[in-house]
């Protein structure tokens, strides 16, 4: 990092601050930039804040990347993330898309056949729920958690789900392909690394507050653990807006891509928290180069006990897989784990 | 509007709020809703705040627009606004380039030249600066006015300038096609009133944190004047993020697609701050359904006296609009005012 | 919650509405208010976002609160929470200090010694840190838990340290008097379960962007433990702006207290960010109601491995300490835990 | 400022940076920190934006004030702003108060009465309205200003009221000692410049999301006319949270105090957005060392047409400056305007 010291610090000060350099063993160097002095530090885990303390310090610039393991990522090609048939980044985009929760499994059985017809690469449903209140459905655990499995297996899709206790992960990695955490959970670090530790995809969402820096640094946690399968996910950030719930932070995915070489994908669902503008925003997030979806697709959205104003009936679903496969070939690349015929007509989607 | 009592409201208090009601000459009706008492209120200017604050009152529920005038454009077919050649809205997807400030006359020439054969269907262009220093350049007046509009109509396309004072209204009016009223002026009442009653068509952009309420009623002041030729454009809002100035709420464009008639375009330049993610913005805004674009394009952005970090180079904007007619045509749209043919090598391009 | 249904809503949708209300098994009751038809539905865990998706139906207006546990806490006198021998509340104004992280046991000693003559009422330490970064110091440890205690044994204090992991709550609640969530983790259900499952008090800090019903929810669920010893902790929320690291909101403190029975306490220091503004956040706190303070302090805060640009130095604090009182005096309020006399020059304090 | 090139820019990057900059006919200064280039650029209105553009250019890092003049008025004593026998600053707190609108004469005048004997040191009424809705009462313009006057002088106050379009000016500096410019004009540059220009005292409040420079920005477009009675108001930002109108940033207040000279005020009634709350956020602005205060108070709030949520009765008014006096006494700082002797029992308070 580079200081600047204050126009008018004296030589006092120029003294105090080189020997307080040196007691904590920094290399340094010193040069005149104008009127004023500089030093350039280089070091291992510089305390920049404790250095903007010392008189005459008038600011600290840092230089150089806080997540070096995020960026070493960013190799040509990238780092493609295949999860069974699915693969992310890379030139194929690939859609996640099931219930929001795990309730019946004839209901889940439904979803799962409808949406693998409709060109989903991959089933999520949740088993595990973060939910804000307890007073509200908190999932159903483990038994739902192996009706998913068996969903995906049946329909031949890989399953992601969310996990939200450190504790339950080695439980969640024997019935799930992709470990998925959640926003809340961004920087939940002892979550983090267990989940990188099984070796599995996961996909890490970024919190509805989080600057990318804190997110970058999230995912660095799970890199240091030696898995590098880890997909990034934007799903909308807190505003003062009420029209959608959170607002699409839709700059984040090319800003990422010239950056890292990590699939990012975005959830149009939570950030529109209405189902009718989950179309639009998935098709926004593909047309700035987002490597996948993951979407929330439910038979009868009314009679669900989550997330009832955001699931996507299924009609619109298919309609949306056809849209982001034509958006995707508009830059050359292909919707990974679809069929290539159009999705049949199923009784279940007659119904919806 | 519906007022909530308290569920332990008494009688003496149900009684002052309906001689309140009463004395403020409102229709009331009173029913009770399980335990509670409810008012039913309708009435001009009711003053729901004042109501609110009634000793028994819980809660003052409003139904209904505040902007019953913008409500009322959503007809079939939407209320398109043309501008010479261009159209924005029912059907048609106009983009307006240019300098962000004019400079030299030359220069504008030259640009104005460019966007056209590239397909743009208007000119854009700023004399009159709302510059958030007065130390910096604060555009050219009136002899640059006249200026954009001689490029302007030496390459066949409508003009677009921003007014920031009452008092030039007329002037620019004179000059300009359209008038653009920016961010910072959105809710600066004298001056939308003046550009709306010249009757030329007013590009309003949305303030970086207006919500949508406050945006539309800045509309309703315009549309109160009879001047229907009404242009939205979201630009960014502000937040905490710093990897984008300004976040894209994109989706506020399909939001107000489902509930108004008047075209809604985007300003990727100025949300992204940076010209390497304009065109991933611009392609996202025309995917989530917006109308048309407004961006800033130079020949030589490191030369400009104003927001260089985001103008996009000649090559990238003629790329940008084959892209937007590509994204266009999967939905049936078209572009306005754009040449069929691909935009011929200038030489200007070539010295890109 | 009640049900407003459109007003061009048919007998068609009147009907379905009510066949779906009544599947639910939910308690209706139907009338008409001015010329629509509403619903008053009654009944445990009513899915609201489903309703809003009936059609017919305009809007879903909840009525009452998400937090009735934390509601009941709202008693005459409030639920002041004691930790030795400080107490949060009732008319007690408790101060909370120490330094970010434990670091070597002299120092920690040194500012035991220093806080605890200076009135504050417990001391603090961090000792597992939720970092933002896996390259940044994590914290000390068991080891370091163990010092916290025997340094707040030999002052006389009870001590504060934070949790991030549910697998760490049974070995910190054996050393720690009170248990810290930090903002990070307050959706952390597992952690919040846990931690209030000991029976200890607990401190717990609003995330940077949570609204207070994510937090009130939050501490709902602490409450449905069976644990009441809860004390809330407002640090800032995370905004635009960047002259304070997270903007306090000093506002919500009032509003709380108004509405709820718990402690609510502020954290100047991480909201500040820069130590000069702690002291004014702090006095400001108090002046609008707060229950008590958490501050960093530390005797040379430019040597220190952790949030250096915050901690408070010896004389400012103890300053700070004589303002506090002063100003909870202004209405009636006294300083928990603190000596009656001005605290003596420390030889500590004289080197800082 | 200085230019930081990228590590690995070569010799020819380093040669056309250095020839762009003379060309710019900027002085500069080349020297080498650790491995990389920099460049110290010093002259007036550097485009900073462009030259973060040029090829090998890593990062541009401004350094010193944006705003030269605003910083200027950082002089011993700072510079207090007196206005009839208000004195804002200088160790002056002073308390401006009055109705949001002046509605009837009669009404005014109860409140202009009241005010006056419980210490408030000027009169705010508003005539022309910033409404956010063209459906909303406008004020009452030309007469109801020249009762404004009226009411102020029969109780010996200044008064202040707002101004919304240069048009204006000319009228309104006849009859208010102070100009207030809402919020929503603070970027309103034409209206900036012709307040400042009559001389008089200007009060600019800080717009709901406006970060701190560009706030300082705007007062620095009123310096430059040569006025320097400016007083800043901090009135509140917009945010995601509900429970509050604007979220005060208390926090700015000790932050401007410590950079310039020029008072810096409070809106509690704008930020709380209701009545209960107005209190206790104005105790803790005047405790973080705020030097005023401007308030809305009305005799029956549940009766006026204009915020009515926010204003304070008269009884909890007269409370509040008592509180405001014994804050200000602990650092030393006295009530201007104010009677030495408790405000006597009136007919008005009576019926409140």
């Amino acid at each position: 990092l580079i200081i600047l010291l204050h126009l008018d610090a004296g030589p006092a000060e120029r003294a105090a601050v080189r020997a307080a350099l040196q007691r904590l063993g920094l290399a340094i160097e010193e040069a005149r930039l104008g009127e004023r002095t500089t030093f350039w530090v280089s070091g291992a885990d510089v305390p920049a804040e404790s250095l903007a303390r010392l008189p005459g310090v008038e600011r600290v610039v840092p230089v150089g990347s806080r997540s070096p393991l995020v960026e070493a990522t960013r190799v040509p090609g990238g780092r493609p993330v295949s999860v069974g048939g699915a693969t992310f980044g890379g030139g194929h985009v690939a859609v996640i898309a099931g219930p929001c929760t795990v309730e019946e499994p004839g209901a889940l059985r439904d979803v799962a056949r409808f949406v693998a017809r409709a060109g989903a690469a991959a089933l999520r449903g949740g088993v595990f729920k973060a939910r804000t209140s307890p007073h509200a459905y908190q999932g159903g655990g483990t038994s739902a958690l192996r009706e998913l499995h068996a969903a995906a297996r049946e329909v031949g899709l890989p399953c992601f789900t969310e996990l939200t206790d450190p504790r339950q992960v080695a439980e969640v990695a024997e019935w799930a392909d992709g470990l998925q955490i959640g926003a809340r959970h961004m920087q939940n670090v002892p979550l983090l690394v267990e989940a990188a530790r099984t070796g599995k995809p996961v996909l890490l969402k970024r919190h509805m507050s989080a600057d990318v820096d804190e997110w970058l640094l999230a995912v660095e946690y799970m890199l240091k653990t030696g898995n590098e399968r880890i997909i990034l996910c934007e799903r909308g950030l807190r505003s003062a807006e009420r029209h959608v719930r959170y607002l699409l932070d839709v700059g984040v995915v090319p800003w990422l891509k010239q950056r890292i070489g990590l699939p990012v994908i975005v959830d149009p669902s939570h950030s529109a928290g209405d189902w009718s503008l989950v179309a639009p925003l998935a098709r926004a997030a593909i047309a700035a180069g987002a490597d996948g979806l993951i979407v929330e697709v439910h038979h009868r959205p009314e009679t669900t006990r989550c997330d009832a104003q955001q699931a996507l009936p299924f009609n619109d679903f298919a309609r949306l897989v056809q849209d982001v496969r034509a958006l995707a070939a508009l830059d050359g690349r292909g919707l990974s784990g679809a069929p290539a015929r159009e999705p049949p007509p199923l009784q279940a989607a007659a119904g919806a």
